[in-house]
């Protein structure tokens, strides 16, 4: 089974799940009042419109602790992907973001609600609603996280997992907001460990640790899997911020130069800031996060990227990282099959192109 | 003992857990960045300064069923207060309030911060760093929770009762949402139901039956818990809208007749629309909701609502609750002296003036 079978399957497994954990949270909360069902119904489909990487990642770390794929593990897959909804929901709160997968994000459909109800301040009662919303999504993560069935032991091992976890991803996050917003420079430390604790453990760490755990499988192992889960998360970011720099419009989906717009303090930006001649500088800076920078803009700051050599160094050390996160995995303790899978996700993780 | 000490010393072992708690993670989170600190100690200051009546209600559950209090109701109940903090940053952001107990809100003293640093947008910037912190206690709240040392299969069960609960108040907040900004009818069903869910069974009913679970008590004892725990909580927000149109304005501490100018949809209001002749209705209508209402707009809203015998009808309600709330307390399978202390309760809950 390669890659895309397994994601696919999973997916397919966590969707099940997620629609009958949800429609009996809609049953169990008719009564309340009528968001119960609107809410339910939302998150449903919010949360299955997503590619479920985070959940499937659970599967694959029980897996590689050699267990078979028990409903726990697709109970603890489906409890991330509800967090990672949570997480998006709350994210578009803040990045005043008003799409999200090419369809309204969420916040901004309650304030279309507000809108064809002819709500006074639609738009701060969509804030509203869409921040309820994502509360809501962590509480129905955590409940469906306890309520597995294996080892209460290990069952409250891993809610403690994530949410330790997740502190760490609220403080990235913040970090995330200021870096964004503060005129002052961020340093290379400061950008990594962003990168580390809001992508890379979080997205890849975390659930690969939740489905060893699950699977029983060794202290030894789950350090393993969290090691490779942060080298793999920080190439993926790494990748990411190339492809919105360089990357071709039509494959990812969103305008090039968006990051540059948006004035996001990206590893790339700090090292072209870093290595530009002292006039330069100062013309690229004023670039970044102007929303209205013209496409001539968003090239020169590309042009510099490539001459000055911070494409390449970027590069590098993705590179470095793709050495240490190949040795990790090729030394895991777990069947090869499921090696292969975590090398063929490296290399995905690398080739991408949106 | 009477309730007031045994709420001073529940408050007091409640800050010392919290402080130790959020002491260890300001270290935990030190490497991270350094959100790590600054969130940790602005949670504890915020937590510290509230009454912590939540938090006593989960050890008063705990001494109902015969337990001493032990460090994990302590620390159940500190979960508990992380959980209020969570809620009220956020629905401060939601209600766009800019002051919480006489100080600044949570979300506002990072807008602060981000006005001494020149952020641009610094007002939003405020109310995503609010977010996050809401986030985070949510966070820190099921870690503290899933850190209990009693029989893992009762911390289970006291994770899943709190998530559970927790969504039904998240619903609750949608409701009250919607029901302030539409102009439709709301029913006094769904106000009672949204005082029940949002107010009630989180208030009183969920700290109270996870004391009563952490202190091993009979699942008949903290159904009983949880009845009490309802009529208490109506009680309680009905008195706190009596208050609310009619209290003492230095008593109360903020400004008679804000409900009405917030346009709150509480009970009182729905009584006053159903029983007024229609030509006063519109009249009456047209003064909730407005924030410029005159003192003498709010002293119509009095008269009008005492003279048509509003007050005094939910002044029934609040006595045939009281009678039910009574005669449940007096058949709590508890000892006399934990039945007085909620006896007490239920007096102060009726006769307080703030």
């Amino acid at each position: 089974m390669n890659l895309d079978d397994f994601l696919s399957r999973s997916r397919k497994r966590l969707a099940g799940f997620l629609t009958e954990f949800l429609d009996a949270k809609k049953s169990e909360t008719a009564g309340v009042n009528a968001w119960g069902r609107d809410v339910t119904e939302r998150l449903g489909a919010y949360t299955l419109r997503g590619k479920m990487i985070r959940g499937a990642l659970v599967l694959l770390g029980c897996r590689a602790a050699g267990s078979r794929i028990t409903q726990d593990a697709v109970r603890a897959g489906a409890a991330m992907e509800l967090i990672q909804s949570a997480l998006l929901i709350h994210d578009d709160i803040m990045d005043n973001d008003i799409l999200r997968r090419g369809e309204p994000s969420f916040h901004r459909r309650y304030a279309a609600l507000g809108g064809r109800e002819n709500i006074a301040g639609a738009e701060h009662f969509g804030l509203s609603m869409g921040l309820c919303g994502g509360d809501i999504a962590i509480f129905l993560a955590f409940e469906a996280l306890a309520g597995m069935r294996t080892a209460d032991r290990q069952t409250l091992a891993a809610v403690r997992l994530f949410a330790r976890e997740l502190t760490l991803v609220g403080l990235g996050q913040m970090q995330d907001l200021y870096a964004g917003a503060t005129s002052r420079k961020i340093s290379e430390k400061d950008i990594l460990d962003l990168y580390l604790y809001k992508t890379a453990r979080y997205s890849f760490s975390l659930p690969l640790a939740v489905g060893c755990l699950i699977g029983g499988g060794s202290p030894a192992l789950r350090r393993g899997l969290e090691r490779c889960g942060e080298h793999l998360g920080l190439i993926f970011q790494l990748r990411d911020d190339d492809l919105g720099m360089f990357g071709n419009e039509q494959e990812i989906g969103k305008p090039v130069g968006s990051d540059i717009r948006e004035g996001k303090k990206t590893l790339h930006r700090h090292l072209l800031t870093e290595r530009a001649p002292a006039g330069e500088r100062k013309k690229l800076e004023k670039i970044f996060g102007r929303a209205d920078a013209s496409e001539k803009d968003i090239q020169v700051v590309r042009d510099r990227a490539e001459r000055l050599g911070v494409r390449e160094e970027v590069g590098r050390r993705i590179e470095a990282l793709r050495r240490k996160a190949e040795a990790g995995i090729h030394r895991l303790p777990a069947a090869e099959r499921y090696r292969t899978l975590l090398h063929e996700l490296l290399a995905y993780s690398i080739t991408r192109k949106k």
